[in-house]
């Protein structure tokens, strides 16, 4: 497969469905550079993620669903800084230009990138072996992004939706999980709604994008959850130069987990497992009442988990009441 | 090589001599997502290239060259834009976490970086085959971007440096240059001197940044020399809907590529050999003299090479005086 036969399949990615015209974008896809407009009260923040075949997806799985995950993980980081998707860049290295392939990687591109009205406007096509680098840009409240390094003791710890279910979903799909603690779900007593389910949550994860443009003004910090809860929250303590007690009793699994997994599993899974792209997030207490109308009022799932203290450790209190250090795993990735 | 080793070296980029502050970047390395702030009369120009060992560079090139010339070809789409560099990402997969190759590809990109003042902002590192994704950023007049769609009828097409020097240069590294015309150079006949000099034309470009932004106001369109002359005029004949006709005995060659190939051989090297990263722009004929005068305040080399005309097709006029429609290849990369 030549160059020039990719160069005509960055042309095949300037789709109408993909490349779509949005406010901002000045000069989308085609020129040397993509040229777009930063509104003068806003701050543009951008994010790449670089994804590797059978490394972070099975090299096997449907291209549709590839594309919708790839974007959606990028567009879950724009969340975490509470910014609004604007638009994102593609840089592909395919082993060869397979027009199925490509047609059904686009369209799962397209969805994503038309739900959070961020189309594609540039990048970079090119022969080697299968691997995705997406860029988002996105727009923030100028000098007032949510970062990591906001929360302040006191401050009360949220998580979005539920945890644990990357975890359980690459156990589903046969695909080595790599953490330390006892993980063995017993993937027989899922239902096929619950396998549904937890395709849904791995291959189309919802960044809680709408959550964190409501909720931005009490945001102290937030990160998405993408290593698992305990890697995560280590880089806000960090960050912040804090600690953190977290409640076990209080961490929010999914019902299909709870049927898998034992209460270890899925403290594990939670902990540990990543890839669920929920937001953790820290607001003062007297914010709490008012974020969780918001989340309420978005019909999405937020469950307080625990407080921020000045200790520079991370605890977890056991049903038990025993406080235990959390081990600080900060990257955890599965192999095929 | 796991993938908490990978995030290790992710930080490891963060390094002061490649992250270094700079006015307008907010939020550098290290958390979801970095903030930049666009001034109000400007927008932002971005563009990504990926580069895959073995494609785009031997795999057992010189990482300090690698690192200078990933990030210098990227820099050369800003000059095409006539955008001021701002800020560089970084997605790299890489077969193993080998410290002494990042450590001197990280100082190539670090030169290229602090030259052009753009620091690294963020990025990913993950495990996987020799893949290398860049986007740069750069400020531009806003709502005024040059881009590949501004070229007229009567305008003067200029190019800046030599043309032909990338197909020398990959020559003499004995890397198989493809393109259709024959290109057998005679590397015997070259001096040390000439070798040293393809070398850094090939590693390290000079991407043409302060002649655009010198000359912005004066430019219609322009375009950066990365697939050979042909095609890369042939873009922005095609965006600006016109033809042009280009003098061979007006294109210009470095004294090496006079030395080891024939006439003919210079001017296939130069249309379509590629690699160059130098600047093809077009301008009004009454712009001409000033924007002499400026690459002349730059030491720079640039010669008038041809005329945009209204026929929409693009020929060369023979040093017979013959003319002859010139194949358009968009692209033609070399393969080791």
């Amino acid at each position: 497969m030549s160059q020039i036969e990719f160069q005509l399949i960055n042309d095949y990615f300037r789709h109408d469905s993909l490349a779509f015209a949005r406010d901002g974008i000045e000069l989308g896809i085609g020129d040397d550079a993509a040229v777009i407009s930063v509104p003068e009260k806003k701050s543009l923040c951008m994010s790449m993620d670089v994804l590797v075949e059978g490394i972070h997806f099975p090299a096997n799985a449907d291209p549709f669903l590839i594309g919708q995950r790839c974007l959606a993980v990028n567009i879950s980081d724009l969340a975490a800084m509470a910014a609004e998707p604007l638009c994102f860049t593609l840089g592909i290295a395919l082993p060869r230009a397979d027009r199925d392939w490509l047609e059904k990687f686009r369209d799962g591109l397209a969805l994503v990138a038309r739900r959070y009205n961020c189309p594609l406007v540039g990048g970079d096509t090119v022969a080697g072996s299968g691997t995705i680098a997406i860029q988002v840009q996105g727009l923030t409240r100028r000098g007032r992004s949510v970062t990591r390094a906001g929360a302040r003791p006191g401050d009360v710890i949220y998580v979005t939706g539920t945890l644990g279910n990357g975890a359980l979903a690459l156990a589903a799909q046969e695909i080595e999980v790599q953490f330390d603690s006892a993980f063995a779900p017993r993937i027989e007593l899922l239902s096929e709604t619950d396998l549904a389910y937890l395709n849904t949550r791995f291959y189309s994860p919802e960044p809680r994008v709408e959550f964190a443009l409501n909720a931005c003004h009490l945001l102290h910090s937030a990160i998405d959850v993408s290593d698992g809860l305990a890697g995560d929250l280590a880089h806000i303590l960090e960050a912040s130069e804090c600690g953190a007690i977290i409640e076990a009793d209080l961490l929010p699994y999914a019902p299909a987990l709870r049927r898998a997994a034992s209460p270890a599993e899925c403290l594990a899974a939670a902990l540990y497992g990543g890839d669920d792209y929920e937001l953790c997030v820290t607001v003062a207490e007297e914010s709490a009442p008012e974020l969780e109308t918001i989340a309420a009022g978005l019909s999405l799932q937020l469950t307080r988990i625990g407080e921020i203290n000045s200790s520079h450790k991370l605890l977890l209190r056991q049903d038990t009441g025993k406080l235990e250090p959390v081990r600080h795993r900060s990257y955890s990735h599965f192999q095929a």
